[in-house]
């Protein structure tokens, strides 16, 4: 089988960890043998912005409409505001694909250790479905009496019953596939008092299509401090697109950090190439010095390989990046070593054609 | 002095910790010697709503508006919706009086022990400044094609250059004052791309009247991720509405859980009176059975002190809570112990007493 990918390695330590990402996909299709990965790299960046007035060519969207998959680095520069180049590039991707479920997996891998003094392994396992094309970015909004002392700025968020429908359908799915018991839903439904109830309405209407499944709707600020304090009471949990994307870094916080944290853009009925990345940024801080943690993105590259039906490999990949970490010889200076971002990645790639 | 306190007990464990807030307040004026506390109680909750029908009398932002000062238990059951019961009653009060500051420290009290396995009490201890009147929780919105496919709630963040100089000015002079180093704002003008921006632009504003000041602008994702890894990073952080509450959920996690957290809604130039009141809610499943903790509401109780200018007996109050935690003696259910409200707040006073 062969797989068109396209690679867009971004900016700052984007292109680090995408090479050991690419690496390593290389590596999983020549042991799996029928397996070919032919790669297209996009050099869409904030320095392509600098250069041409725009994240991506005009027929940007296009162009990647004809890949199987997309794997993205990181995006970002202090050169660009971010609101340029998130919106001229990654928002767009998410929503004209309709990749409309952000899945991130909050897992403690083997090998490390919580911050959360009495949490194991046991505990932090779970997954957060996050709402990844409406909601609280919706683009929607201005200003007026600008440069006034009465200026004032509206954004609106915009929940359909179409958008909101299919993610909790989705969340639902997953945790009755993956023999979850219970489906916790993030709301704010006492201080937001138009989207969230709307929200919290179409959760318990879905819930009854799920009687085995347990169902909690639970305020995003009590859920953020249960992320701390009870970790383990989480198997699926349901957000809308601001409240998955706060929940998803504590989360990563929780299990090791942002240089650990996957994710996937997924177009559940594949109709449109879905997109895998790293939940971090571009760091620019340390662009560069080849230290950047590589694991994030691998771990992508075992989701993007769970999603094209190649679960077995998927697996070995993220059981690869476990065997590596509870090693503890190779670790990068997020982790408290010193290995590099290549070393990090050839570990991993050695550890998978061993397995 | 005489002052005249407002004292909404509210529903579930409400009135069980408001009864400790009380008690430890006559005693700190008895200590004082020239202070008196009068207060008068309204009996307004979700109870009275099922009676009137409504939360409060008509009357009663005019009946509380004769007091100094208002002290809130907790609002909330599960017979009437929470966007009820909070937009009638908590948030009319924070709006009409103008308490546009919702001041929140996080502070790992002595003989407590963080969830965080690295971090001690030199790690935890800073403010959030939350904005208390506008932005996310703007009331502002509604509904189209209700019943159909195509329904959908959209809902308006507002911010106010007014709203948001006057927030950002206070937490700026807030940490003039108390000699901090370091001012960290919450964003997220990378996604939410009409309103953030505009935050972001008048906190660099505010900041250049500042400049002995170390103004970061953080994304509300990575800035919750950083409350778990780097705590010790922050000594005075502002954000919005929505954002202040998440993360001052979050903090309060972080440092023995919501049994202990308090707040001031304040009104700074002291033209309405302040509201002071613990983060936590009702609770429903353990009112009843006396066994809430009612540090949130006692520290509350010092913070209101402290706002009236009492801020030695403030301290006191704090000092003697500390002290009882640090004896490790008495400890409610929630810090795992077998105390119940009342030896909780009894042990308090006597510290109260001895010191
Ligand atoms: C009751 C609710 C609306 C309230 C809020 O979100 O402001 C509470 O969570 C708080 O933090 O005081
Ligand atoms: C870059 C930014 C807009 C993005 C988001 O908030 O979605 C990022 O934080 C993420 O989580 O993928």
């Amino acid at each position: 089988k062969h797989y068109a990918v396209a690679v867009i390695a971004g900016d700052g330590i984007g292109p680090e960890v995408m090479e050991e990402g690419l690496a390593l996909l290389q590596a999983a299709a020549e042991i799996h043998g029928g397996l070919a990965f032919e790669t297209s790299t996009f050099p869409w960046n904030c320095r392509y912005y600098q250069e041409h007035g725009r994240m991506m060519p005009e027929d940007g969207l296009t162009t990647l409409r004809q890949f199987d998959v997309i794997l993205l680095g990181a995006i970002g520069d202090p050169s660009v505001p971010d609101h340029i180049s998130v919106w001229e590039l990654i928002l767009p991707i998410r929503r004209a694909f309709q990749q409309y479920v952000n899945l991130r997996p909050i897992k403690l891998l083997r090998g490390l250790e919580s911050p959360l003094r009495c949490k194991g392994h046991a505990d932090l396992d779970f997954v957060v479905v996050r709402e990844n094309t409406e909601g609280e970015y919706s683009n929607m909004g201005g200003r007026l009496h600008e440069g006034t002392p009465y200026e004032l700025a509206v954004q609106n968020n915009v929940f359909t019953r179409y958008g909101v429908e299919r993610i909790v359908r989705y969340a639902y799915r997953l945790a009755k596939e993956t023999g979850k018991r219970r489906l916790t839903a993030a709301t704010k439904s006492n201080g937001i008092n138009h989207s969230m109830p709307f929200w919290d309405e179409i959760v318990k209407e879905v819930s009854l299509e799920y009687p085995e499944i347990e169902t909690r709707l639970t305020h995003i600020d009590a859920l953020s401090a249960y992320f701390v304090s009870c970790p383990e009471t989480f198997d699926v949990v349901v957000a809308s697109n601001l409240f998955g994307d706060i929940l998803t870094d504590l989360g990563a916080a929780l299990v090791g950090g942002l240089g650990l944290a996957p994710s996937g853009n997924i177009n559940p009925e594949k109709n449109y190439p879905s997109m895998f990345e790293p939940i971090h940024g571009s760091a620019p801080d340390i662009a560069g010095t080849g230290t950047a943690n590589p694991i994030a993105t691998i771990w992508s590259v075992s989701m993007m390989l769970d999603h094209l039906g190649e679960r077995e490999l998927g697996r070995l990949v993220l059981d690869s990046i476990e065997d590596v970490l509870a090693e503890r010889r190779v670790r990068t200076p997020d982790l408290g070593g010193t290995a590099t971002t290549r070393e990090m990645g050839q570990a991993i790639r050695e550890q998978l054609y061993r397995r």
